[in-house]
């Protein structure tokens, strides 16, 4: 069976979702070291509405419903961007939302997705635990379910991330794109290699959940028994039919990091361009810094920074505490 | 006495420090939230490298310095942001630096400084008072001594700022900026009168260190006896005559606000787009999230979010911390 993402379904989401998502900035060099190569230009997603790429095809999916299906709501499992993303979208389109999460979701991700009005649900252990029970909600409540990455309309509206990456940069040559369910990947290399075959596609996954590495080794789709990484955005359990087939056409290969090659990305990330994110939004630069990728041949090569929901409220606490002891002791 | 910063030497300043510095993103609406109105721009000067602004003023004045004062080095005095573009723009040119520090300084100003190998030296309680050694620094040493806002290369470059504003939003009609030293809205004043002489100028300054607004109630230049807030950046004791004598010709007026205000702040420019700045950089968001400014009359306003140099460690030692108790217990 073979899958196809046509690109003018990609413009057709791009010019759906306008009035409502933020077309991100393409940051330039210099960087501030010079531990990889100056001309890396950074796509910084983690600036999208609701702090990830998510919201693109949560918009193109929503938008496309009947006003009944709208009326009645939408529900998804998240391992937190997607979810996120919904309930933000379901606030500013006036529609009911529920989310699914795993029951290690961190407080700072329920906190973020209940500010939105969503009415949050933890369940099992993984991702795709949660999205069982979305599924059966779905079923029983008659409502519409929008897939984390599984779904053409998402996989469509991830691409215009693609479309814009080539407008900034015509140039370019490489792209590294962080692996969860594969829906990103597989939306910006279909844009992406429709418009400019030659483009190099590197995929970046957690050693600790590599299911699209083994699925692309394997010849076939390829689920893991258990996901292991910090990275709760990059670890379901399998990626999907969809995004395996679109994927292993486009991408010339995934490259594997471990958690604390994230972290130190992280840091990276903020020391070079002061951009605190998330573990998986810091994956592409944790793949450059490991050496593994033989960036230095590309002219022009673009790293997608997927994320930034990060837990900052330490930061926040810290300076407060400092405030108070100023004028208390004042 | 007037000042005056000719539009041409900004413009040189430009292409002086192209090579050597960042074109900063404006980041376009939509907001997440709708407490402030939708069309508000941010200038997202926090992606500068090293941080904020200073790169820019700091780069114009290095680059200007003749090839026997560059191999001899120079000297500076910062809250933080100044040091640190100084440190790092030395670097980048192969110079030696000093910084002087407040004794107050945080330790990561401190850490940020020496990693681009500049000498870091405190001295005193306010800016005021390690610039004095600053300066007697560069008269025994006989190296430069780069003004943290008072010197018109500096303010000249931090004016290319407002050039940029101007290229991406030509109809902007407000601008807000925050004011410590006062070489910011000095330069991008100036930069943005003499190109649009209706748009509104509004100043931001912490009501602990309000140089600049008492200033320009007085008529002439004011100093404090005092000054207290946690936004480090923004407290020196007095602006300086050049920075007054530019601001007071070009500025509508300057709103002051609190240490709270400004936590409050930082966590809104989180919650709205992910970005982790310093308190400084939140300033001009205190400032509309007051509602002391009627922000709502200006169809294209723009805030400067002038610095990122947050305190961000705990941050990643958290992530840390989950990622050696996951390895951990699996």
């Amino acid at each position: 069976m073979t899958f196809h993402i046509p690109l003018a379904k990609i413009l057709e989401a791009q010019n759906r979702i306008a009035p409502y998502t933020r077309r991100t900035p393409m940051l330039p060099p210099p960087l501030v070291h010079r531990d990889i190569p100056q001309r890396l230009h950074l796509k910084l997603e983690n600036l999208q509405v609701s702090g990830s790429f998510k919201a693109r095809g949560v918009f193109n999916t929503l938008l496309q419903l009947e006003p009944d299906q709208r009326a009645r709501g939408a529900v998804t499992a998240s391992g937190g961007n997607h979810g996120l993303a919904l309930a933000y979208a379901a606030s500013r389109l006036g529609m009911p939302a529920t989310v699914y999460l795993p029951g290690r979701a961190s407080e700072d991700r329920v906190a973020r997705i209940a500010r939105f009005g969503a009415k949050v649900i933890k369940h099992g252990d993984a991702w795709d635990d949660a999205n069982a029970k979305a599924l059966e909600h779905a079923d029983r409540e008659g409502v519409a379910y929008v897939p984390a990455f599984d779904g053409h309309s998402v996989v469509e509206g991830q691409g215009t991330l693609g479309l814009e990456i080539i407008d900034d940069l015509p140039d370019v040559d490489c792209v590294l794109i962080a692996v969860g369910g594969g829906g990103l990947i597989a939306g910006v290399s279909a844009a992406i290699r429709q418009k400019k075959p030659d483009v190099t596609i590197i995929g970046v996954e957690p050693v600790g959940a590599p299911s699209m590495h083994k699925s692309i080794a394997a010849g076939q789709r390829v689920g893991m028994q258990q996901v292991r990484t910090i990275a709760d955005t990059l670890s379901p359990k399998s990626v999907s039919d969809l995004t395996y087939g679109v994927t292993s056409q486009y991408c010339d290969r995934v490259h594997l990091i471990d958690d604390r090659q994230m972290i130190q990305a992280m840091r990276w990330l903020w020391a070079e361009c002061n951009q605190l994110v998330e573990p998986a939004g810091a994956a592409v630069i944790a793949a450059l810094l490991d050496g593994g990728i033989d960036i230095g041949k590309y002219h022009a090569p673009v790293a997608i920074i997927c994320g930034g929901n990060a837990a900052a409220e330490s930061v926040f606490t810290a300076y407060q505490q400092a405030a108070d002891m100023m004028s208390g002791i004042n």
